[in-house]
């Protein structure tokens, strides 16, 4: 791979591309492109803008992507997760819908952008490996039953706002007496009819005589024909005339940037919201492009994909959106409709193009209610309680970490239960690196072999004590080390040497160190003698020099049978 | 030990106590106290108290602390660190030397004393752990410079204020023309005394002809006679009628708190700033508690130590001072005037009252001068820079980590210096775990031991791949595991079982188990088999029972060897 290459990864792959190829690719794409475009208006409005920003989201971000991503299999656009964040985001600076509010969400994908370049140069991808696993599920469960709670207004054609669950439920409750009989029903068909195509729409299909491979592909269209028959039949009934909201007629250009909010208070402001949009977006779709990539044995460098995804982003922010990135349902829908290769990410941009320039009078009497039922549908399918109850027979502690993220994000909003999620897990892990293990090992009679003492039969002697650390040696540790040790020396009177076996250690810091010197200084004070063993390569490379081997009373075994043999042998001489 | 002798550790010691103890131990008090009272005054001067409130500070706490504290040699009073942290907490919401000052202040010893408790009874002491080496390194270094700047005022007798480097610096400045000349004078010659009898007082009075034992007692007594010698100075040339500050007449009362200041914004306010005060006290205070009962072979309960020093602190409170911990200079002093038992704190507390009650007229005429110069020379024993030089061989990253620590407190202070410090360590920390070495492992010809393929030379199958994680599995390098195991398994194609030997593995977490999962069953998608084997006991019995343990392509071996043996038989089989 030339170095060119590397950073344009388009190159590699449209060395090999042919036209057939390309015949290929169209085809998925116009499939791809029809069903995509509801869950992109859909999600636009998710991020508290006019629906038809989610076309252009879906644009310049997906041919930015095509060129510069690494996955081959990865759709970028707007994100359900990431949209409800913008909305989060922005809704303190503005109101939903001023020009303002799409200004700042605006300023926010550019951000976006940046911060993912700016972690690419600094080779800081690493920062979101700091969620884990039940915060991102509390984290994912606790948004998506709020975003569901948030669509309750457009199924009653009601006003309500608030990002949490207090403000939402209050507002709605307030509210509920404004009613759109219409709207109700609309909703309560569009719920329906989506829950029943996504059962029954491939039955149907094969019942009407369709050969089973196209059955296949079409039957993911069964929300497409559901927006379809309900725009018609807002249409036909003149719904939008009995209070039904419906998109409307569409500006024919993109919003722009208003550039005098742009300061340096409104960007420490928005910088927060900004990472963790950032974070959330990257890691969700590293997630999904490793799965694709894993089956097609192909490599994701994450690296490049922070560079993909920022240049998405910039391109999202200069055609005037809202942050993007890959998404999960949208990548399924791209694989399943055949993509072979990013081509179809660039040529279905092109068709969201037309579809802009030339179609959008076709989506005057779309409701907004059959969008939000297409967002509660994807939403419910993930809040999931199962996670929770593996977590809970695995571990009681992560669960209440996924528990308190969830009621947190619930409570406190998404921004501040992710906070509050990632300090307790690193909290969680220092106080268990914190407690080390630590067994005391004996001879496995007859054998080289050092075991626990009370897990198995072995050999010890009263005046040598091997001691096992089971942990990495690092400040979070260091002063429990030295008390347990100096504990352990106080409790066995009559020890003369303290053998310390490293297997497990793989690191070992200053503050370790320190700590050690300390033990050792302290137990030659008491007569008592520390030995090293099994020291590993690179551990052994670092004490190399510095003060511990110096003041070290003892001597450093390649082996802790060596250790026993030198050091009962000495025993036995005095 | 009987629980109430856990939770009251006097009763252990008193139980043995004779009068010869006693006796013993009154002189040592006596000599103790005489020492200990020009630093106390000095350290509340530096808390920008009236200098006598350090006495106060030592009867109580001491008291309290020798009754329920686990350490026998400890010495609790006002130390240097936290009394000048009082004042950076206390100096945004009060003037030095104002009524609200003080309260503020009592406040302070009051929420000090709670925190540690509230710290024991939910056993977070680990959280002290999270100061590193590197940190506390840094931070002392540059506290003690800022408290040297700090006291350059006393010297010249001018107003400054501010505490950190550039208004102190800026202060001192505007207010340099207005130097005292007899303050200089007298500064100058108490500097200089001071020093020289530290080198030279052991000396004078073996010439004088005293006994060397006694010799060694009194030797430390030399700043003592300075106070003495300056103050009289002070007295007879009448130096406080030509500008010179002394600590002047002494109320005989305690401060008392002024309950109107206690709100809850107060205490929000001051949180932060007592929790530093209470972290970096209690450290300091284990750390030579700790070196003492090593010495001794005396064991230290660090949570009994929290009750210990959270009594001391409310106790505080109640006589009027301020924040009190273990103090290094104070208890090398008890040490050395042969301190055999906690009675000695009792005793010297009763001592310093009895002072407080008759003697406080014998404090007119000393200067502040003295004490600020008793400041400089202990402080700049603090200020090491050969830390520094054997971190940078030992660790960069490391030393990088002291170097911004002293910087931030420098220029941003005491408290943002520590909390910048902390969140550094730990993303170092995390940062170095989420990188973890990872070897490909073969067979040592002729042994059973398996050793990384590019330290040694051994034997390797080409369809079998052996791979050493050398770190903990967590969330913070649950994903990059997936990665490399991944990307080695795409880079050699030929291969149809991945065995994890897992000898270095003591914890797995749900994050790490989430992504094992997904690793092992995109490999199966691909044709790959994982294995594990060497799985130590505590990370089996978090298996048992697993989603991984069921969903794994492989089989889990005891040993190396044996998962070596099995699937080679296998293969040639085939």
């Amino acid at each position: 791979m030339t170095t060119l290459e590397k950073y344009l990864p388009a190159l590699v792959w449209l060395k090999g591309y042919r036209t057939a190829d390309l015949k290929h690719d169209s085809v998925a794409s116009l499939i791809f492109t029809i069903m995509v475009i509801p869950q992109s208006l859909a999600y636009a409005m998710l991020a508290g803008l006019p629906a038809i920003t989610g076309l252009y989201a879906s644009i310049l971000p997906s041919i930015l992507y095509s060129l510069f991503g690494s996955s081959r299999t990865l759709a970028v656009g707007p994100v359900a997760l990431t949209s409800v964040m913008t909305a989060s985001a922005v809704l303190p600076f503005a109101v939903s819908g001023s020009e303002h509010y799409a200004s700042i969400a605006i300023l926010l994908a550019f951000m976006s952008g940046v911060l993912l370049l700016v972690l690419s140069l600094l080779k800081l991808g690493f920062l979101t490996n700091l969620l884990s696993h039940p915060v991102i599920s509390g984290f994912i469960s606790a948004s998506a039953l709020l975003i569901i709670i948030g669509q309750i207004k457009y199924f009653l054609g009601i006003e309500s706002n608030g990002s949490t669950l207090v403000p939402l439920a209050t507002s709605l409750y307030a509210h509920v007496s404004n009613t759109n009989l219409p709207t109700l029903l609309l909703s309560v068909f569009s719920i329906a009819s989506l829950l029943l195509v996504k059962r029954y729409f491939g039955r149907f299909l094969l019942l009407l005589g369709l050969p089973t491979s196209s059955v296949q592909l079409f039957e993911k269209s069964g929300p497409v024909v559901v927006v379809i028959v309900t725009t018609f039949i807002v249409a036909i009934l003149s719904l939008d005339q009995l209070g039904v909201a419906v998109i409307g007629s569409v500006p024919t250009t993109p919003p722009t940037i208003n550039l005098d909010i742009i300061s340096w208070q409104m960007i420490k402001a928005l910088l927060p919201g900004a990472f963790l949009i950032t974070i959330v977006g990257f890691i969700g779709s590293v997630s999904v492009a490793q799965s694709y990539a894993a089956k097609r044995r192909q490599d994701i460098h994450p690296n490049q994909e922070l560079v993909g995804l920022g240049l998405a982003n910039i391109g999202a922010a200069l055609s005037g959106s809202f942050p993007v990135t890959g998404g999960f349902s949208r990548t399924v829908l791209n694989a399943d409709c055949g993509s072979k290769s990013p081509m179809t990410g660039i040529i279905s941009a092109l068709l969201i193009l037309l579809t802009l320039l030339f179609m959008t009078p076709l989506f005057y009497y779309l409701p907004t209610t059959i969008l939000a039922a297409i967002i509660s549908i994807s939403m419910a399918k993930l809040i999931s309680f199962s996670d929770l109850k593996k977590l809970w027979q695995f571990s009681k502690k992560e669960a209440y970490l996924l528990i308190v993220t969830f009621c947190t994000v619930m409570l406190e909003g998404m921004e501040t239960g992710l906070i509050v999620g990632v300090i307790l897990s690193i909290l969680f892990f220092l106080w268990h690196t914190s407690h080390p293990h630590i067994a005391i090992v004996g001879r496995v009679p007859g054998t080289e072999h050092y075991r626990n003492v009370q897990r198995f039969e072995v050999e010890t002697h009263s005046k040598v004590l091997t001691v096992r650390i089971d942990e990495n040696l690092f400040f979070a540790n260091a002063r429990v080390l030295e008390e347990q040790l100096q504990n352990l020396v106080s409790q066995n009177k009559d020890i003369q040497h303290l053998v310390l076996m490293c297997t497990a250690i793989n690191m070992i810091d200053a503050s370790a160190l320190q700590s050690l010197e300390k033990v050792v200084l302290r137990l030659a004070d008491a007569g008592v003698k520390v030995h090293l063993s099994e020291v590993k390569g690179p551990v052994m490379d670092k004490l190399i020099g510095s003060i511990l081997l110096a003041s070290l009373s003892g001597k450093v075994f390649l082996t802790q049978h060596q250790a026993i043999k030198a050091l009962t042998v000495e025993q036995a001489d005095e």
